[in-house]
């Protein structure tokens, strides 16, 4: 055994460090009064393999946060490394609230209600919200999989890292 | 709009679509009592960038659970691609119960105490449990991160994909 890390600097994040967790490239999305939004998240992640449950980080601010609360569903649309960047920035860098960022994209609604973009994904899972923490500007809803299927298995999944 | 997705099979779930999720392999560790133990996960994620805090889940029978219950830290240590099977196996499939997992590994107690592996490890985090939430057999710890660094910048994050 060595020497305890120093940690006598101010410096003991690295930001850098944590791009080396692998994310996955995720478009969330949910539905309200047959209007579905979405937004761009590298936070879904699997908490429990029986029953299938996952979990998901989302900014409070967003738009698509409101319809999770409201609906109790959410849809996770897994991207390809082929999405073109002006596709990822519809859904990632516009609010929900200025724009129906749906208007142009090929998708369908899921059994829970919640849009399933068909655009440059490789699979996606439907989830029933069974709990949401709240985690300082985030939420973590946390999500039985309801359904989960590949769209495209010749799309290879997007890193952030990727996408970076 | 299309119609929505045919829900009326009994094979909804599609098992192989969750591994399109993008996991990095980890090796989480945790300390009690001057003893160390840890087990491999592939569930780290930040829930929140600013303070930074992340999430992961684990099993409720692992030892490295009762750990981090007990201690409240946790060590997160970020595997790279290079990573020898047996080493994974080391930690994966044998339980801190049976063996000192750490006996043969190189490795120093971070600021928290926890153990961080220096051989194979890309980077680490250390973070102090802020939240556990019960979900079926595994409990997802929230923590503030405390530390983080990267080890060795040439060492590439392995995914689970390429674990597989």
């Amino acid at each position: 055994m060595e020497e305890p890390v120093d940690s006598s600097t101010e410096q003991s994040i690295n930001p850098e460090t944590l791009f080396q967790l692998n994310y996955g490239m995720c478009i969330l999305g949910s539905a309200k009064n047959d209007r579905a939004n979405a937004c761009v998240v590298n936070t879904v992640f699997q908490v429990v393999p029986d029953p299938v449950i996952i979990a998901v980080s989302v900014n409070k601010e967003n738009l698509t946060h409101e319809y999770i609360t409201n609906s109790r569903v959410l849809s996770v649309s897994i991207l390809g490394e082929e999405t073109p960047m002006p596709f990822i920035g519809r859904f990632g860098f516009r609010t929900g609230r200025d724009i129906d960022k749906f208007k142009k994209t090929n998708y369908k609604p899921g059994i829970t209600g919640a849009p399933i973009v068909m655009d440059n994904s490789a699979g996606y899972i439907e989830a029933e919200v069974i709990k949401e923490i709240n985690v300082k500007t985030h939420t973590l809803f946390i999500g039985r999989v309801l359904a989960c299927q590949t769209i495209d298995e010749n799309r290879i999944p997007m890193t952030y890292a990727y996408y970076r």
